[in-house]
C-alpha cells in the first residue's frame, strides 16, 4: 500500500489513481494524517479487507509530506561505514542520534532557501513508526514501522559545527531542510525492506548511491535501541543515516548553490526533487 | 497569570482556587492545553479583560505538566560558565543546542525510574513560546514568550556519552527525564524575569543554587538565535540549561539512587518533586 497526501487530505495511491481514505471509510480514519497514523493498525485491517472504490486521476506532482505531524523525529548519524569515513569519525558502537525539528518538514517538492555557505545533501531513509514501541526486542523491530519513505537530512556544516560539542540538531533543522516523500510505502510492498538501493544525484549528476543493506544499525535495530530509551510513538520518524558521497566529505569541498536541483530516490519507494534558491 | 492542567484541562490559578478556562470562556480557550497556546495571544487578552469567577479550591498536588504537547522542545547545553567547567567544555561562543524527546516530558511530581547507574540532576529554566517566532530580533525575544516555569533536565550520563560526538539528547529522553510545573507563569507576574533564583535539593541536602542573570546566553538571546534557525512554534519549550552542582561534576561524582527525592524551584514560580525509583 502507497499512503500520500493531497490537500491535507490522506489518500491511499495506486498508480495513476488516488482513494479518499477519509471518504471510503465513512470518516473512520482521516482525513488528517496524523488521524491515520494514530490508528495505523486498524486503518492497515481496514485498508486490507475493505472494498474501496477505484479512485480517481490525481496529479503526483502535488503530493504532500506523507508525515506531516510527526511528535518525535530521530535521526540516526554515521550509519554508513564509508560516510563515517569521509566524515573523520570512527564506525559508532552505539548510533548517535539527533533530531530535526519539524519547522523543518517538507513535501517532496519544492524550493529551499540556502540558508548558509555550506549546504549539503545526505539521502536517505525515513522510517515512519505505526503503533507505540517500548523496549521493542530487535526481532520485532519491524513490526512497529508503518512504513517508508524517502527523506533528505540537508546540513548547513557552517552552523553544525559552530558549537561544541557539535550541535547536530540545529543545523539540520533550517526551513525545508527535512524533505519527506513523495509516499509511504508499507513494508510487505518490497521485497526485501532490508536492503533498497537509494541515492541522489545535482543537476543530473550522481553524487550518493548506496544501499539500506550497508546501513551498521538497521531498521529493527534503530527501533529496538530507540525504543529501549525514549517510548516511540504513531507516526514518528527516523532518519535512518546516509550513505558515502556527502559535498562536506569530498576534496575539494562542495556545496549546495543557487539553482542546483536536488533529486533524491529510493527504489521500490520514489523519488523526491528540490531547487535551491539564494537566502536572504 | 498562572495557567496550570487539572484533569487534562487548562486552570487559571490564584492562591488556593483554580477557573477552568473551557468553561470561563465558553469554550472559546481550551480545554486541551495546546489549543490555549495556539491561541495565546487572544487567551492572554481575553484572560486580562473578561470577568471570570472566583474559581474553585484545588488540589495543587494534582496539577500536571502546564505544557503536554510541545511540537518542538529544545534544550540549551553549558548555559551557565561554572556549569561548563564542571563538565570540562570551554564556554560556548554559540549555545550548544539538543532536544529532550516528547516521551520523556512528565508532570512535576511523581516517580522517576533510573534508567542506567548515572541519572543525574539538572534544574533549569524553561521558557515555553507564545506565538510563532521567525528571526526575532533579541530586543523582540521576550514578546514571543507566553510564560515560565520550572524543569529538570535529567540525565543518564552513560547513556549521553556513549556515542560520539555525544548524545546528550538520547541520554536526557528517558520517560519521566523531562519534567516541568508545577504552572506557567507570565513574564509580567516577575519582578524581574531576567534575574531568578533557582536550585535543587535531594532530600533536603541542596545540591544546586544559581541564578538566571548568570546565562550566557538570556531568554531572548536563546528566542532570537533559534528562531533564526528554524521558526518556532507556539507551545514549544526552551530549557535554558543549569547552573553548577550536579552530580558528574563532584568530586566523588554523585548520582541519584532509589528512594532519593529531588526538588526543583525557581524563586516566584514554584518547584517540582520527583522520587526515584529502582530500574528494571
Amino acid at each position: 500500500m502507497r499512503i500520500g497526501v493531497l490537500n491535507g487530505r490522506t489518500v491511499i495511491v495506486d498508480g495513476q489513481r488516488a482513494v479518499d481514505v477519509a471518504d471510503a471509510s465513512n470518516g473512520r480514519f482521516g482525513p488528517a494524517p496524523a488521524a491515520v497514523y494514530d490508528a495505523w493498525t486498524e486503518f492497515s485491517e481496514w485498508a486490507a479487507t475493505a472494498p474501496t472504490p477505484n479512485g480517481t486521476p490525481y496529479d503526483s506532482s502535488a503530493l504532500e509530506n506523507p508525515v506531516p505531524e510527526p511528535r518525535q523525529i530521530f535521526a540516526i548519524g554515521l550509519n554508513y561505514a564509508e560516510h563515517a569515513a569521509e566524515s573523520h569519525y570512527a564506525v559508532p558502537e552505539f548510533p548517535p542520534v539527533f533530531t530535526k525539528y519539524r519547522s523543518s518538514l517538507a513535501g517532496p517538492r519544492g524550493e529551499v532557501e540556502l540558508a548558509g555557505p555550506k549546504v549539503d545533501w545526505e539521502v536517505e531513509l525515513v522510517a515512519v513508526i505505526g503503533r507505540p514501541a517500548h523496549r521493542v526486542p530487535e526481532s520485532e523491530g519491524w513490526n512497529y514501522v508503518a512504513g517508508l519513505t524517502v527523506g533528505q537530512d540537508i546540513s548547513e556544516r557552517e552552523t553544525q559545527f559552530a558549537a561544541t560539542p557539535p550541535q547536530f540538531s540545529l543545523g539540520k533543522s533550517f526551513p525545508g531542510f527535512s524533505p519527506v516523500g513523495p509516499v509511504l510505502v508499507t513494508v510487505d510492498e518490497l521485497a526485501d525492506p532490508d536492503d533498497l538501493e537509494l541515492g541522489c544525484d545535482i543537476n543530473g549528476e550522481q553524487v550518493q548511491k548506496g544501499r539500506t543493506s550497508e546501513m551498521i544499525f538497521s531498521v529493527p535495530q534503530l527501533v529496538s535501541r530507540l525504543s529501549h530509551i525514549t517510548p516511540l510513538l504513531a507516526g514518528d520518524l527516523i532518519f535512518t543515516g546516509t550513505p558515502a558521497g556527502v559535498g562536506l566529505g569530498r576534496t575539494p569541498q562542495r556545496f549546495l548553490a543557487a539553482g542546483d536541483v536536488l533529486r533524491s530516490y529510493i527504489a521500490g519507494i520514489g523519488e523526491i526533487e528540490q531547487t535551491f534558491v539564494q537566502g536572504q
